[in-house]
């Protein structure tokens, strides 16, 4: 076995240790402010530590590490990736980011190396948006864009953000503590597994990410009349679900339209919710993305248009509402160079590719400069447990952010 | 005010009494074994008692009262309906069969009269079927039908119907206690609201059934691949919901394509259920009703098929489920010409219509003859907190009620 095989077991051990916290074994389920984040915070601290670091949980939940530079106070190369999982998730997502970079300071640390900057690591605390539906919790309050009104969503035991935070032990009040001073920051960089077929298809084990996708996610609401479902004719209906059918089909196909555009709707729920009641209500969500923030927005205008005209057919209402937007953030060239360079350093062909997932870097983007490391993933399976890659990929990840932090050269003046 | 307006009110006062009785205020929801089912049958018990009726609770938690006839121990006319409700209910829907029943035994016992026959009235435990997915468990347990695997069924909680007798009190082994000998039952005879818009066309207060439709519930079980949100293009999904939705719409299209057909699906579910993950699985319920039980069988088999193409374009799969079904229950001639009798009797033009809804004399036809008795609704609207009845109307369902008890002959040998 060769180091780089040795370094990607020994990085995948660890992501199996955090797999193993989860609300639902054998799935892995971890949500933000459960008590399952504070087992995986305890443990990455406790690595973070191990490997040189100063570490401490932010006002907001994140697990953040520092190794100074050659002399304390430095501004930071910040590196991160987030904790907290989709449900039924697989294991690489964030936590193979969070991993790999605490493993690179490691390694800075063993061999004795202090740069002339200081190396912060961040384990975001929320990026998924499972518990309260809007994402990047975590990162927007470091980029120190978290919106207050977001303290007063609630989950779907009815707890809101700020009550959770609370039961947690945290103050949402302080929530600004956790926002970095942006003349301290020199760049955002981080690894995550592709989440997509490409590189795989391409034969490459990383890639380089030119621009992460926008995202709008909506939540539909359908209102039609309950009845009975034995004695009211099928011309008399106004059934809610299956006008909120006819929508999901209309999500699906307008997407299908346009290459790029994805949409998919995960959730739906019809009311009473008896098997023999006539649905009167029904909602559903959606998640809208695509590279160009204008095809997304037209996307978005087109199926409210059709919506409407389903509703008016089914003489139901149906009303879409934008419950959470980002916009498609670029990487910056000059980081986008550096990374291409570490990778031809380990003697792979450098290659670009967008990502069509979301990742921390589109909130992080308001305070520094963002670029991205791509790691290969088994048949581009994601956000399911069947999420894989090769150990020997988690290797040559790990070197080529490892050489990336050693070649680090902040922006020119 | 006239007596017949009077006793409607009297009636609806006791709706309104048990429609306060709820898990959910100010919505009506009261489900098989919970404690709001304790507190309404011990508000009916009280009421059947002070009617002069004996009364108890049986082995499955119905509430049966008894006024003995001429001498004690003669076989009985059984009268009935149920005290358990959808979700969001309205409050007449079983409710009014059970008052107006024991309102007529209060008159029978005020005027000091008994008949050559005793007079039971039966208010049944489960009929909806809402909390364990199976219905007329009650009226099955009165008519010896029961079938002892459904103790194995488990509510939303995980509970098994066993589980939630014992909690309540009652012992499963002991359900067969419960069941009615049937020399002792001359006919079995329920007052209803109609659910349904025919009486209210017909400018009518009440009408003779013919029969119950038939009905057939199934749980349908899509399974797909799940997937991020992002990263998966379109043409590469195997997204369980769409698939669940184009059986919806399936669901939807065949039913309407024959009169007298129906079919519902009220419940719908995506797993994981994450507003950015492609569904897995989706899983939902259909509820199908036909006055002929060919009709619905020939329709339950288009829609296999029908799925099974859907899944096989999508490169899903769906497993469709049948988790319960009844016959269609034909009313007895010899008592639809007493019932017709009566509303005659009362000025009113007799008027004969089938019931698209179920009742417990699907079940309690395995016992004896049956005959029900329809009271108009407002709009038709049912399983819904706008159903609605006007008091004139309750009012002439207990003078209907009562005359057909009081001219009730057993059928000629």
């Amino acid at each position: 076995m060769d180091e780089t095989e040795r370094m990607g077991r020994a990085i995948c051990a660890r992501v199996d240790e955090l797999a193993r916290i989860t609300e639902d074994p054998p799935r892995l389920t971890r949500v933000f402010l459960s008590p399952e984040m504070r087992r995986a915070a305890d443990l990455v601290l406790a690595w973070m530590r191990e490997a040189g670091m100063a570490a401490h949980m932010d006002a907001i939940g994140n697990v953040v590490g520092r190794y100074e530079g050659t002399k304390p106070g430095l501004p930071a190369l910040v590196l991160g990736s987030h904790l907290d999982t989709v449900r039924d998730a697989g294991k690489y997502d964030g936590m193979l980011g969070v991993v790999t970079a605490i493993a690179c300071v490691g390694r800075l640390a063993h061999e004795d190396v202090r740069l002339p900057f200081a190396v912060e690591v961040i384990g975001f605390a929320d990026e998924e948006g499972v518990r309260f539906g809007a994402t990047m919790l975590g990162s927007r309050a470091v980029a120190g864009t978290f919106d207050r009104a977001l303290l007063k969503l609630k989950d779907r035991a009815g707890t809101s953000l700020a009550d959770a935070m609370r039961e947690f032990g945290l103050d949402a009040a302080r929530i600004g503590e956790a926002a970095k001073p942006r003349p301290g920051i020199l760049a955002y960089a981080e690894l995550h597994i592709e989440q997509g077929p490409v590189l795989e298809a391409k034969d490459l084990p990383v890639g380089t990410v030119t621009s992460i996708n926008g995202a709008a996610r909506f939540e539909v609401e359908v209102a039609g009349e309950a009845g009975h479902a034995g004695t009211v004719p099928m011309d008399r209906r106004h059934d809610a679900l299956a006008c909120a059918a006819e929508c999901v089909l209309a999500v699906e196909a307008r997407c299908a339209s346009e290459p790029g555009l994805v949409g998919t709707v995960g959730r739906i729920e019809a009311s009473p919710g008896a098997i023999n009641v006539i649905p009167g209500a029904a909602r559903f969500t959606i998640d809208l993305r695509a590279p160009d923030d204008e095809q997304r927005g037209r996307a978005a205008a087109d199926l409210e248009a059709r919506f409407a005209e389903i509703a008016q057919r089914r003489a139901t209402r149906v009303e879409m509402r934008r419950v959470h937007g980002l916009q498609a953030a670029p990487c910056a060239p000059w980081l986008m160079e550096q990374v291409d360079r570490a990778i031809a350093a380990e003697g792979i062909e450098p290659f670009r590719l967008p990502s069509g997932a979301g990742h921390d870097g589109m909130a992080m983007i308001a305070l520094a400069d963002i670029c991205m490391i791509f790691v290969r993933c088994v048949r581009g399976i994601s956000h399911n447990p069947a999420e894989a890659i090769s150990m020997r990929d988690a290797g040559t990840g790990f070197h080529v952010l490892l050489r990336f932090i050693k070649g680090f050269a902040p922006k020119p003046a």
